[in-house]
C-alpha cells in the first residue's frame, strides 16, 4: 500500500503546484489530479506524468479528492475555495500555499462547510521562475514549511498534512498562529524583496551595471527577479506588519549612517561584527 | 618560455593573495615569491607550492620583483609601499587589490620614486571566508577586474598588468579614474554589504530566524559575512560616496513605503517590475 492512500488534487500547475505534483506522484498516492486554467498546462503536466489526469473543470476531481493542496495567489485562493464550496467531498482537507495567512483564513473560514478543513500553510521554498517548466521536487528538500492550525482544525488532519510534508522533503516544519506567521514572514520574506527591488531600482541608467558588480550585489539582487502580480498581493494583504519591519530597517540603515558620519570606527565595526554574527547562526 | 617572463612577490597571503598565488603558479612565471608577516601562513604556502619561496623581510624578495601584487588592506598598503620605498627593484610594477582607489592612490603617488609605477587594480571576487585556506585560483574566473590607470602609469605597464589579469581568468577587465571607481563601487559593493549587515541586524533576539527563512533571506544577507576591519576601513576611505548611495537607498526604499501606504497596487506593481527588469539585464 502507498503511503499515501489518499486521492490528492493540485490546483495551479505552476512552480509550486508542479513541484508539489512531482514530490507526490513519486509518492505513489491513490490518484493524485491537477486543476488549471491553462489546457497547455495540464497537457504538459500530463505528459511528463506528474498527474493521472488534469482538469478545467475542478468538480470532477474536488468530488472525490480526500486533499486538495491550492498553489495560487492568495486572493485566488480564497475565491476557488468559495467558487467551490458545494464541489468539496465531505471530510475533504484542504490546504493551501500562499505566502500571507490571516487574512486568507478569516476570509476562507466566514463560509466554509462544517465538514471540510482548511489548514493553512506556506512552503518557505520557491525560485526566481515562474511556471510549471522550473517545477522541481527538490525545491522541499530541507525548506522550512510553516503551517498555521487554527482552533477549527481537527488534530488528525493536521497531522495528515505535516505527514505529507514530511514526506516531500520538508524536514523542518514549524506550527504557528497566522497573526504570528504574517509578522514573521514580512521580515524573513517580504521586506528581503522589498529591498532586493529597492536596491536595483538605484541603478544608475548611464551605467552599465553588469560590468562594475560581484557576488555581493548579485546575492543581494538575486530575487529582484520577482512574480510582482503576486507579491504585490502579498505586500497589500500584510501592509501593517511589512510597513513595521521596512520601519526596523530604516532605523537599522541609519545607524550605519550615522557610524559613518560621525567616523565612528568602532561603532561601524561593532555594527558589522554584530551581522556577522547572527548570519552565521543560520547558515 | 613562461607567458610570464617576470619575477612576480605577492603582498599578503590571505584570500585573495593565496588566490593570486595560486592561479600565477600554474602559468610558470620566472619566480613567484610571497611576503607575509605569518611564519605559519609562508610555510603553508611553500607546502601548497603555490610559491617558491616566502619571506618576512619584504626587502629580499622585491630587490629582485619585476611585478608586486599587494593583497592587503588599503591603509595597510598605503604603508608597505611607503615602508619598503627603498627596496624595490627599478622599473617596478606594483598593482594592488584594494577595494578604493582615489585615496590610496593619492597617498602613494606623494612619495613613489620616477623609477616606479603604482598601478590601482581591484579584482571584484571575494568569498565569505578569509585566509590563506579558503583560497581558491577559480575565484577569478569571470570576475569583473576593475584597474584605475593615472597619467603617471607608462603604457607597456598597464598592458602587462591586464595581461596578467586576463591569464589568470579574469575576462571583463574596466579602466576607469580613482575617483569614478570609487563612486561606483558604493553603489555595487559597499553598499549590498551595508544593506546585509543592517537587514540581519533587525532579526529579533526573541525569534529563532533560522526556522522562517528561505533562500530570499540568506540570499540578501550572505554578505554579511564580513571582515569587519577590513570593511569598516573600506567604508570611511569612502565615505562621502557611500552615504549618498544610502540616501539613494533610503528614497528607494521611500518609494516602496509610499505605494503601500497609500494602497497603490499599480506603483508597487511597477516597482517589482522595474526591479524585475534590471535584475534581468545583469543576469
Amino acid at each position: 500500500m502507498s503511503k499515501l492512500d489518499f486521492n490528492i488534487t493540485i490546483v495551479g500547475l505552476g512552480l509550486i503546484g508542479g513541484s508539489f505534483a512531482m514530490a507526490l506522484k513519486e509518492l505513489n498516492p491513490k490518484n493524485i489530479w491537477g486543476i488549471d486554467i491553462d489546457v497547455d498546462v495540464i497537457k504538459t503536466a500530463e505528459e511528463m506524468k506528474i498527474i493521472d489526469k488534469g482538469y478545467i473543470n475542478p468538480e470532477i476531481p474536488l468530488k472525490k479528492s480526500d486533499i486538495i493542496i491550492t498553489c495560487i495567489y492568495p486572493e485566488l485562493t480564497v475565491k476557488f475555495v468559495k467558487d467551490n464550496m458545494d464541489s468539496f467531498k465531505s471530510g475533504a482537507i484542504i490546504t493551501d500555499t500562499a505566502g500571507i495567512k490571516e487574512k486568507l483564513i478569516k476570509e476562507i473560514y466566514k463560509d466554509i462547510r462544517d465538514d471540510l478543513d482548511f489548514i493553512g500553510g506556506h512552503p518557505m521554498a520557491g525560485r526566481e521562475s515562474q511556471g510549471l517548466e522550473y517545477a522541481d521536487k527538490n525545491i522541499f528538500n530541507n525548506a522550512n514549511y510553516l503551517i498555521t492550525p487554527i482552533n477549527e482544525n481537527k488534530k488528525d488532519n493536521i497531522e495528515k498534512i505535516e505527514k505529507i510534508i514530511r514526506l516531500i522533503g520538508c524536514t523542518n516544519i514549524i506550527k504557528l498562529e497566522p497573526k504570528r506567521h504574517d509578522e514573521i514572514i514580512a521580515y524573513t520574506s517580504q521586506l528581503p524583496h522589498i529591498i532586493a527591488s529597492a536596491l536595483i531600482n538605484c541603478a544608475n541608467r548611464g551605467l552599465d551595471t553588469k560590468r562594475f558588480v560581484s557576488g555581493s550585489y548579485k546575492g543581494a539582487t538575486r530575487v529582484a527577479i520577482i512574480n510582482s502580480d503576486l507579491w504585490q498581493e502579498l505586500i497589500m494583504d500584510n501592509s501593517v506588519n511589512i510597513l513595521k519591519q521596512i520601519e526596523i530597517f530604516e532605523n537599522s540603515i541609519a545607524n550605519f549612517k550615522k557610524a559613518i558620519i560621525s567616523n565612528d570606527k568602532e561603532k561601524l565595526n561593532f555594527l558589522f561584527t554584530k551581522g556577522s554574527q547572527k548570519r552565521k547562526e543560520i547558515s
